[in-house]
């Protein structure tokens, strides 16, 4: 029995989510019947994330118990031909058998992109929030900077979280502008549900000017969640990249 | 009458082209068909390129006449809520009753996204054609600047063009790398059929060091069209802008 850790990118669109569930097609279900013909055997798989639907990963991690002696570095050959083309395994390798994608992750960053200009892209409208208001990024990287260092981030949480504590810690946080694009880029240890949308919703907000820029303060201080803007699309986020003790 | 111009964005990934045929549904008949139910009238629009299958568009313009009264700079609202979102309409204007769309434009810039990375990726996919062997885009970016002023052309075209001549001007062409994606960016006053993707084509087999950078210069010299590489697939090209005179 070898554990194989896999990354893998998948566009979200037409997914009800990373986790299998009732209603709708999960990316992790596709990914366990793509194993299960490569290996011949059923195959349970664990992600790093349970992403959303709707919500894009352009790094996700998983791992999976098999018996197989497909060569670990040939599992993004093999699945690549059996999977979806809006599904892709971008690498394979072995890891110890005590090795597990979600609980050993040190780290996330996800990234959520607006389009902002008068009018919707047609290009870019699966992976872009379109903000027809213009926004200023420099205001609003400047009060994301607020939620760097470990806090208690219970206003940034929706329900139906399961979390046992909500201090987490934010090491790096930007909002960069490349033309009609801003793209928000979180990096921390790790994240409550809902909460770098609930960022970027409140982001949208104080670069509209519509929101005070000390109201992430705010939350902080009172874990008030009506402190803090909109949960802004699943649709503009996406899991970037997971990161392991190397 | 007015003459109006619009500027459009699409993704071709689920039309037959820019113009109206027998087969598959055209991108012309769509956005015809969205300002028939804005105007009361029937409309017939005319491109100033026509796009093939798969390929899209940020900046295509496209001319029509109308009795209506909208407002021109309130097309892009009007048509986008009857147009499906793959196809948007970024900006409109009244131009002069002998503007052509097609026989007046001054120059187009086509861009070409490559995908050079080991294995394909499941966000790009509509727009970026994957090359998994490594690409140097410093020598795909030298042997294009061989076809920079004017030239003739004949070797740059597929069969199925019907032109007059083929001596076209290139005003600018570039290979920028960016992380795993290169974009071959090309501005010229006119292009013959497949010109682009045939340069894009022939730019991989540079690229990749099988094809020797001064096959530009032959096909030049002797209007042959094997002298060139394949033609490269159509979902990476891009209609990015259309210029007239100011």
């Amino acid at each position: 029995m070898k554990r194989i850790l896999i990354t893998l990118s998948y566009d979200g669109t037409a997914y009800a989510g990373w986790q299998r569930q009732l209603n709708g097609i999960a990316i992790q279900q596709v990914v366990e019947e793509a194993l299960e013909k490569a290996t011949g055997a059923p195959v349970k798989i664990t992600g790093a994330s349970r992403t959303d639907a709707g919500v894009h990963a352009l790094g996700q991690a998983a791992h999976f118990d098999t018996e197989s002696t497909i060569p670990p570095e040939k599992y993004p050959f093999v699945l690549n031909t059996l999977l979806p083309e809006d599904i892709r395994v971008l690498a394979g390798q072995e890891v110890g058998e005590t090795f597990h994608a979600r609980f050993d992750t040190k780290g996330k960053r996800y990234l959520y992109h607006i389009h902002n200009a008068p009018h919707a892209g047609a290009l870019n409208r699966r992976t872009h929030v379109h903000v027809p208001m213009p926004l200023d990024e420099a205001a609003m990287h400047e009060a994301a900077q607020s939620l760097l260092g470990v806090h208690d981030f219970a206003a940034f949480a929706a329900a139906g979280g399961s979390h046992k504590t909500s201090v987490r810690e934010i090491y790096e946080i930007s909002c960069v502008r490349r033309g009609e694009a801003i793209t928000l880029s979180v990096y921390g240890n790790a994240f409550l549900y809902n909460m770098v949308r609930i960022i970027a919703g409140t982001l949208i907000g104080i670069g509209h000017g519509k929101t005070e820029p000390d109201c992430f303060l705010k939350a902080l201080e009172t874990g008030d969640r009506l402190c803090l803007g909109i949960t802004a699309p699943a649709h503009g986020l996406i899991l970037d990249e997971v990161f392991y003790e190397a």
